[in-house]
């Protein structure tokens, strides 16, 4: 066996999307795969898309976990922490929660509550260094699904002083595995086929992780729900300082990254060509009417921005290919 | 017979709900439904829907419309005016192209191209005083589905100075409806399904008509076509001045209108509450974080957006009751 | 007041297409909107589409409903019997739920379970002598949504020899709105959309009420899923006799049926041309293959199939026009 | 450089999935895509989910094409058979489309027309004893979408006695990719979401196939188009004879089958499970009341039913494990 891998939250769309990750990667061998009210349930009743994969979901008990060399957590916002606590060093985690993405206990407490369980390392691969920080740690707070969006899209350009981070407005929209498997009524497809609804408007949790990670200070966030079952599409204005060339800056910093692509200029990232893989599309331009800088960026929520983020940064902290396992193609149409 | 009504460019999709309307209406009676190459077919044939509707679409011949008391023209942008100038006065005429919307002639020159056609009153009843003037106008240009949405969320912000005029982005998203019936690889099913895709970024032929109708100076607009039929969300973001308190200038404005609602608080507009009524909802509310103030309206870019607003001056025009014809509910889910 | 209404079962989706059609209505006045859990709500909060109407949902009481002059009971299958138990006669009802449809008991006991609460006038109208029958009745079982479309496709067949009762297969898929309103996972939108389900195969419910309609002796019917709100498309084959043309057996049922239509030949029905009203689209033909006779229906679960045909029923029963505040158009695209 | 290999026809659908499949090939390299009206553009223009694959797409010229050693042919209908002709032996040819697929010249004839071009080896490996003909095979004749999904349902059990082959009836569903990329007004998005339509009713040009490759004598085929870009679901109601167990049948056919999956009692296929993937589900029951078997198979027509199949066929021609290449998992949600 290989490197003996779990998966914590198996019964998820993100757990799921590991799961079918790992089935397809040479070195992380699916070792345990847990859950909660659906213990003891065949993984493919659960994920009829495994069918085949011979899995049965166990519980998620920390004895179980403590026998993996690498543990991923797909659970809901603020229950990692106390799972992950009972873990011993030298299992590596990756979180795929918000538990341990905050430096800010404050920001923690205000828009999450409870106790802030500290910050781990970053899991946004792409940032300035964060590569090697990721390599040597032990446990990784994986980026959440609008922040890495939106941090792709920003983040060299504020380092660059190519772009103002104190007014910087962002509409995003996104598929609805983005708001997770449990039965809510709004999330109903009678409900969402059809239909665009924003959530959320004017306080959204995400907003401190995405200051965090891309240095803004003023930030104007709404997220909207899309009627598709995978995909983000941020749309990020922000003003140009007018000192460097934006499209350059991003072309420089995403130059020799397998998975962000800055699109050749005048075509546009959508979503659907980024689903079911590990890749972010980036395009930007300023806006003739009110020279304002326009940069989309688009990826799939559960892929780059869940369980192929995880993946990647899981190879990192095993010193494999970053790319070992995941897919930079899109499945479309 | 009632008010003699025709409709030119029946076959698309702002003809076909025209049609829709006009069939349930009271007092205006279909007297010719005309297309370009499917004159000669059934109705039915084109419009599935109106089933039951024993029409044949006709040839666009000036002679015929200028028999009508009332001519909508349902056409693609940049070709009512021709047809338009052959038509007698006393006809009155409810253009749903983009001809004769514009004042300026260089903005005009600058989006669209060729000759401008001149502005004819601007058909959105809900502007200050406008209600008066395209009742007693032979001629009315209705407001774009775009423009609607975005002016009935902006402009009495900006007429009460209770929002800054110079810098207003917009991100807005509409189904595919509102791109039209022809047949174009790019809104294929396969293509848009599932699918979120920014178009047209960072220059809009449709910015100078929001311009024009809200009093915007500064604006940036970015529209993203989404998965759905039908619908317009529109997220408009903008800094408020602090002298008025927003959601009251919204509440005050639409007090007594009957198809714009500003939602209670706590509620935000989706596009599906609106589809097939005559409806606009509005929410606003400001970002805790920036301090930029979100108003969020959506509306059916073919109701509302289209062929309800057409009504709606229509019956302006002819002095019967603003809602003659019209609902107000949407069909949901 | 004209015709004191009730709704009870306001806050589902029948409830809510239902209060839809009562608000454009003539002659039916909302006099109560009713629900459980959600009774203490606002309407709109509940039914955002029905925005601008000024309801608050009631308890479920009988002592209220027995006011009104017509009550709709728009409750969950096996939940509508012992409410109607406590209505007073004179007091019209018509059930959207199963509960009085069916006339054997076996079969009610065999698919539902519980006690059989007794058959109602069955309330399709287009059955023969159905429309008189239901005219005069005061308690009325409006048809259920897969039986109204394969009833209205076979029945003349079956009544007219045209076709044999014992060998039907039909495959019928329905839009989720037909599925209801509770927060159920396989519902949620992230399953749903891009995806076809087939449930309850083999042994589906609403069998003996399809037998019984329609007269047919062997049916095999098989319900799918589909990745739509509204419509259910059901493909009807059957073994033709030979003895009597099969679509002039349909020309001449639905010829002066207000929401039936049987299209001219070679366009068949879609459900997108039936969404928001009252129609039934219907088209045959024999396969060139099998011999075997071919007949399509589409409807709106919610319109003809549900809130649309109650209303039809409920316009006999107080001998207004059958048609009256109901639509034949559908809303398209 | 591996096994030099070639896509005509890479600006379609299949040819798109085909590229994305031999872009994690590890034998098959890809040597030459080619198209018509697109031949000079960049791959990622045409297939965005492509981008980082630098390719640009070469005119469709037999010379090229016949220094592959592979050639798949994705082309539309009746285009491959004079495109093979040019190519020398020793090439070795998937054909994706129907050309060489039909043993009957005239089956053809009546429903496609033109000379016929003769049969190659039909490629479904899955059938008793093809694998062997396949892997001797130059030229294969891979199978269709439609006929690929509803022979893994019925070809074990015709051919085991288990059910009678002289009245079948299917009705199929397929997502939207499977109509092709060509701008149609029926396939655009406004049209097809929220709406289900059946499309030639009564005579299918698949019919010949799917009775040549399930042993089927009478059978009624109905294909519904459906708003999803991707799956087919067919629905088979067939006679069971009584001698043998359908399921075990089924089960025994395809126990060492890596890629077609009796689901376990209960479960039923659907399309979302098997999306992206090369994998076939299939269940089966007794319907309780008619006395029918119904077999319902899903797979992903442009996986299992197209470019999966293809490269499946092509694995087998070049003696590589059957698998090499393939997934079996789906993406879902």
């Amino acid at each position: 066996m290989g490197i003996r891998s779990a998966v914590a939250g198996a019964s998820g769309y993100a757990g799921g999307e590991l799961l079918r990750l790992l089935a397809g990667h040479p070195e992380f061998d699916l070792f345990a795969a847990t859950a909660h009210s659906q213990a003891g349930q065949r993984l493919d009743a659960v994920h009829p898309q495994l069918t085949g994969l011979d899995v049965t979901l166990g519980a998620t008990a920390p004895e179980v976990l403590a026998e993996a060399d690498l543990v991923f957590l797909a659970l809901p916002h603020g229950e990692s922490a106390a799972l992950a606590a009972q873990l011993p060093a030298g299992v590596r985690i990756v979180d795929l929660g918000a538990d341990h993405r905050l430096v800010d206990a404050d920001a923690w407490a205000r828009y999450y509550g409870g106790p802030h369980a500290g910050a781990w390392t970053y899991g946004l691969p792409e940032l300035p260094g964060q590569r090697e920080r990721i390599a040597a740690a032990e446990r990784v707070a994986s980026t959440g699904c609008y922040a890495a969006t939106i941090t792709l899209a920003l983040a060299p350009l504020i380092a660059a002083g190519a772009a103002r981070p104190d007014d910087v407005v962002v509409v995003a929209a996104s598929g609805t595995s983005g708001a997770g498997r449990a039965a809510k009524a709004h999330l109903l497809a009678s409900e969402v086929m059809g239909d665009l609804s924003p959530y959320k408007v004017g306080a959204h949790q995400h907003v401190p992780e995405i200051k965090q990670a891309t240095g803004v200070t003023g930030l104007s966030f709404t997220p909207v729900l899309a009627p598709m079952p995978r995909g983000i599409l941020a749309t990020v204005t922000v003003l140009p300082t007018g000192g460097t060339d934006p499209r350059a800056v991003l072309a420089q910093a995403y130059a020799d990254e397998p998975f962000v692509h800055l699109l050749p200029e005048g075509r546009w990232p959508h979503t659907a060509a980024t689903l079911g893989g590990n890749s972010c599309h980036l395009q930007a331009t300023v806006d003739v009417d009110s020279g304002r800088l326009i940069v989309v960026a688009a990826l799939d929520n559960l892929g780059k921005g869940a369980a192929g983020q995880a993946v990647q940064n899981a190879n990192l902290m095993f010193g494999l290919p970053e790319t070992t396992g995941l897919s930079v193609w899109g499945t479309a149409p």
